[in-house]
């Protein structure tokens, strides 16, 4: 199957100009298939990851979750989530780092390693020492059912983002959110914390079958993003901040403008600004802000206030409803407004559109960017 | 005491030019300091964080860790030792982060804030909160004794590094690193892990007490360094890989170029290099590697490897014995060798120096760089 895939011609590509342009496109696609089946109005079905998910879920009382690049940072959003709405400790580690170090594996731990191939070397080793050293239960979330981690992990889900043929990951990356937005739905209602309640299962089922028109709608600002690109172009730098589940989307935007068009971009939680990065601002370092309508805006933007005071430029991609202040050292990219759950795979499209936008106008080879393999297989 | 020497004038520089170059040759002195009347032959003396700290400790079920910047940094290294010779869970996050989200508090856990001035404004706030969270106890590692950090935690440990007057921190750095391998090396006796048998005590405590001799033998890599430095004069990148503990010591090696140097430096586990920063490879972004003669030698001699492949220069800070294989494009800066214990502090000296050199050589304000305050009193 994959193989098939690998080999398409341009005709595979549609309408599109590149496999990666195709991609972000089918992202409300790959999400509605992800959640399909696996919703009823009562929650997320457990069954969805296993026959015996729902009671080794509920007997779980850590969450430790092991990837590599991409699906490290959506691991990184879904610590946010799993600690706040289920109120497990979790763990999420880079599998080079897991694999190699002595670590500690806590009483009644779920394992979770996320992979597109599910043949990623590092964690697919990291996934067999974990095996051999007392987790109660592995799961991977993974896009290729065949894979080598799917057929060895106890539970699965699979995301259904169909194969991805550009490099640098997008639908995989937003379907594992939904994956792990499906786990943690599940573990909150399993450990009867409040946003467990029947009464917000109704609400979460709605707020999940509406992503894919939210996505839809926030691939309406292609245009306006592609404009936004001209002005990266000859930038050799870029710095993107966030806060809470916003900073590793502004990491997975730091990187795929990394990837594909060679600009050293670079991600910081934005309070960390003042103890070293600031130094670096000045008219060539551009900042690209991640910044929905939640709790930390506030917070963030007094540290945006700090970028401008040193003559930085901002791009700060905002919520429909926030009240910023263009002036001419900040542009303002509004994003439909959305719920907080949901934020972070919402502001993931601008920044792929973002990226991908620069590297068509660098020309560079966008599908298939220097010195990087699709599946890194080796370590 | 701290308002007397902000107002030192060239005279207390002596023999240095800078504030920042004083600091890093008083380190040897700082860190005897820091270790004077802690250490007995029987190991780490428990008392010195505390009258009741034996007790403390010896309930500890878990260990979290909070500090921004270069704190940061020391207690990233920290994780690694604690969760390999102590076997107890370790958590480490960014301060700014932690105080805005919900995080769960794992039960009898330690909670240790990390800061030179004790004034770190989201440190002090995380420690607030953790206070009103349910952790067993609090310690504060830090550099100013009448500090709010220090007055407001149970335990205390305090760096001896002297006044810092750069407001880069190098010694300050240092002292966390020894103040959290006595840390370290007490729970692990009081755990009673193997590396806090009674055997071992004796040639920990004789290690403890030869890093002043060590640290002043790579202080004599100084001239090497500083002609090493005109070769990142012009670069506007450079990328810092390390594995294990060695990776928080190169993100601390890029901290300081990117704080003194103006450098856009950025630190990737080695591991990871394949997921995306591979991409960014050319001449014109040389990559700073650091090499402890270790277990994780041999996998990052294969990362150093596709750098190379790409046309990457390497700046490969090496242990004495490891036989590395100088090319034109690799450079290889020896580091006497030493023990996998206190890699962490010897690798970090020629880092700074480099840094320190860099800035010299492109004319910045070395110990005032441009936007950065000495203590974030503010968030």
């Amino acid at each position: 199957l994959r193989e098939s895939s690998v080999a398409a011609d341009s005709a595979e590509r549609g309408q599109y100009r590149h496999f990666m342009q195709k991609e972000i496109f089918e992202q409300p696609r790959a999400v509605a298939d992800t959640l399909e089946g696996r919703l009823s109005n009562e929650g997320v079905l457990p069954e969805a990851f296993g026959v015996d998910a729902e009671r080794i879920f509920a007997a779980a009382q850590a969450v430790t979750i092991v990837a590599c690049g991409t699906s490290f940072h959506a691991g990184l959003v879904a610590r946010y989530w799993i600690e706040a709405l289920v109120g497990l400790p979790c763990n999420v580690e880079v599998a080079s780092e897991y694999r190699y170090r002595q670590h500690v594996v806590p009483k009644d731990s779920l394992f979770v390693t996320l992979s597109q191939s599910g043949e990623t070397a590092d964690t697919l080793a990291a996934l067999r020492i974990a095996k051999e050293s007392g987790y109660a239960t592995t799961l991977a979330i993974c896009n290729v059912p065949e894979s080598s981690l799917v057929r060895e992990s106890d539970l699965v889900l699979l995301t259904r983002a169909g194969p991805e043929i550009g490099v640098a990951s997008t639908k995989a990356f937003t379907t594992q959110l939904v994956a792990l937005l499906l786990l943690t739905l599940t573990l909150a209602r399993l450990h009867r914390t409040s946003i467990g309640d029947q009464a917000d299962a109704a609400r979460q089922t709605a707020l999940l079958r509406s992503l894919p028109a939210q996505l839809e709608r926030v691939l309406a600002l292609d245009d306006e993003v592609a404009a936004l690109a001209e002005q990266f172009v000859e930038k050799h730098h870029c710095l993107f901040l966030g806060r809470g589940e916003a900073y590793p989307i502004a990491m997975e935007g730091a990187l795929k403008l990394k990837e594909i068009s060679y600009i050293h971009a670079e991600a910081y939680p934005a309070g960390e600004l003042k103890h070293g990065p600031l130094a670096l601002i000045d008219e060539d370092m551009p900042v690209v802000v991640v910044a929905p309508n939640n709790a930390l805006l506030e917070k963030l933007k007094s540290n945006l206030e700090e970028v401008r005071a040193r003559g930085g430029q901002l791009y700060v991609f905002a919520d429909d409803q926030v009240p910023f202040q263009a002036d001419p050292g900040v542009t303002i990219i509004r994003v439909p407004e959305t719920d907080d759950l949901i934020d972070p795979l919402v502001f993931t499209i601008p920044l792929q559109l973002l990226a991908y936008h620069v590297a068509v106008l660098k020309g560079t080879d966008v599908d298939q960017p220097r010195n990087l393999a699709k599946s890194v297989t080796v370590e």
